[in-house]
């Protein structure tokens, strides 16, 4: 039996009496115990055409080969806010000791904290969740297809009836049996702060209870009518709904955001995105996904896909969350005052030894 | 049943093969599940008559009488490496999310970051311990007593027998089954830094793995005989024990200690003191208990005097202690350099909002 973690109910669940999912959905479980999981991403951020994404891939895969290095890693590259081209290495450990060690031991942290980092038209981030297993939940349209944590030594891809109803990722989340999650500031969206983040270091702290997501979307290898239908129906609804979550952030909590393409090991695009958002609350996430037109529009065309094509679905979607509990710091160096979440969060700078 | 956490065990226990304890001890259960547990000092210090301890502690009991307060609280008093005297409140929420209310809505923040607290001679600071449930564990002499987590509700002291053996509190940490809890650091003591604190905010990360121990002597009504053996035997012992602690720190990994006098509500003296320390390391506590004659010592004497006396053992000792993961931040306002972990710790000014 993989590991499993579970506390006597005292927050009711949101699981409907007597409900059975109309489609099958999996979730990541490990064959051994897991405390604590952690996802790292390690951004560049630069003008366009102004610096290698080679360069900076192959610097991250330098220090991640390092002694305690991570058990699965990707590539991913986007355009932020500020129009700039971001390259992102996502890295994942499932044990907070050997991610520790590589912290204190790798040449990671001495290159990201040498002030050569803070000049030039280049800056880089380090948005690391270091979070309890019962504060995760994860679930895959189908069991074939291994992406994200599910890359991890031990992961298993089982599948669950937590599913098809509106508060089924909370009841996946195994905290949520008896904590309700709630935002400490009630989800009052923050005043936005313009740092001067440039030529500086600073860090950001993420608050108690944020809800950070990656959800995945994969069609490489779909037949022609599914991949119309991916590139014209779903794919339009997905970025109309991240727009809304970006544009009505102090409605919708959102901290963060990032559309990202998965790159192949040579650095090509792949037929496949990441999403990773991060919200003040997993409440205003929910929402969101319950009432607002923009995430029903992605649901029902997910859903209905789904039913129609069943087993033979070569779309796959799929989503890891995580409700960090508090003293999540994120790391910016040289970036643009809107890099993210430092406009919304509580900021410090480090200070050199007297 | 009190809610208990279980690992499948993978790093081997340290009790031997069919131990007996020799003497009954004890530990914490709660009655419902608990995710994680808070532990926060908070402290002022100032030149001995500069400043009212009352003053102090009304203040702080204002602030932790707002909604979301803690479970539990006391207050004691210690005076510090520099010979400053600091009255230090603690108080203890069994649930992180009631913590995180607190501190983002009570009066506390307001008044700790406002700048006024910058100047003139009286510094304050703010450790905060939030530790998920299974880095902590705790034992107790004796069943009948109840101080520090144990006054919070829904909590039961049970009797135990992972006791009197070397390793045994390692074995109490339900994360020790699958964890080896070791510093990143490899237990390397860290370069001391001199800090500009005064006049400063300064928040320092305890490093990953840190343990910190809250250790207690209880002997309000103790009778002659077990007073004197106290006063004049185990006490002398201890402050020994704990001076060598901080003289050695490079070798003991001592990164912070306050011996501590317990107050009543009156703020007059009580019978009882507390040990606050902070440690790199598991281990590094561990090395000193098994192996130094300073340990040993008082070890001996307090197994002596609970054979002797049995349930007529009129002292109480008992202790709670943490191994934090990454992300907490002690908060230094105004404080000498060598004030808690600030000279062995990555240090960060707080950002004002741009």
């Amino acid at each position: 039996m993989p590991f499993e973690w579970k506390y006597e109910r005292s927050v009711p669940e949101r699981r409907p009496p007597g409900h059975q999912p109309a489609a099958p959905r999996y979730s990541l479980r490990w064959t051994a115990p897991r405390s604590t999981l952690v996802s790292a991403y390690f951004g560049m951020q630069a003008p366009p055409g102004a610096a290698s994404a080679a360069g900076h891939i192959g610097r991250m895969r330098g220090f991640l080969a390092e002694a305690h290095g991570p058990q699965a890693q990707e590539v991913m590259r986007c355009t932020d806010e500020a129009g700039l081209d971001n390259t992102i290495v996502v890295a994942y450990w499932t044990d907070p000791g050997t991610y520790a060690h590589w912290l204190e031991t790798s040449g990671f942290r001495p290159w990201f904290d040498d002030p050569a980092r803070l000049t030039g038209d280049i800056g880089y981030w380090f948005e690391a969740l270091v979070v309890p297993y019962d504060r995760h939940e994860t679930i895959y349209s189908a069991p074939g297809y291994r992406i994200g944590l599910a890359r991890t030594p031990d992961a298993e891809i089982v599948p669950i009836t937590t599913n098809g109803y509106f508060g089924a990722a909370r009841d996946r989340l195994p905290l949520s049996a008896i904590d309700t999650l709630e935002s400490p500031s009630g989800g009052l969206f923050p005043p936005t702060a313009d740092h001067a983040s440039r030529g500086a270091h600073l860090c950001a702290l993420l608050p108690h209870n944020a809800t950070v997501l990656r959800s995945g979307q994969f069609w490489e290898g779909a037949g022609r009518e599914q991949l119309d239908d991916y590139m014209n129906a779903l794919q339009p609804k997905l970025l109309r709904g991240m727009a809304y979550l970006v544009e009505q952030r102090e409605r919708t909590g959102c901290l963060s955001l990032r559309i990202m393409t998965n790159l192949n090991e040579d650095g090509s695009p792949r037929a496949e995105t990441s999403v990773y958002a991060a919200f003040l609350s997993l409440n205003q996430l929910e929402a969101w996904a319950e009432s607002h037109d923009t995430h029903l529009e992605i649901y029902r065309h997910a859903i209905a896909m789904n039913r129609l094509h069943k087993e033979k679905r070569e779309v796959v979607t799929w989503h890891e969350l995580f409700v960090p509990g508090m003293g999540n710091l994120f790391e910016y160096v040289n970036c643009h005052p809107r890099t993210g979440i430092l406009p919304y969060a509580r900021v410090m700078a480090p200070v050199g030894k007297g």
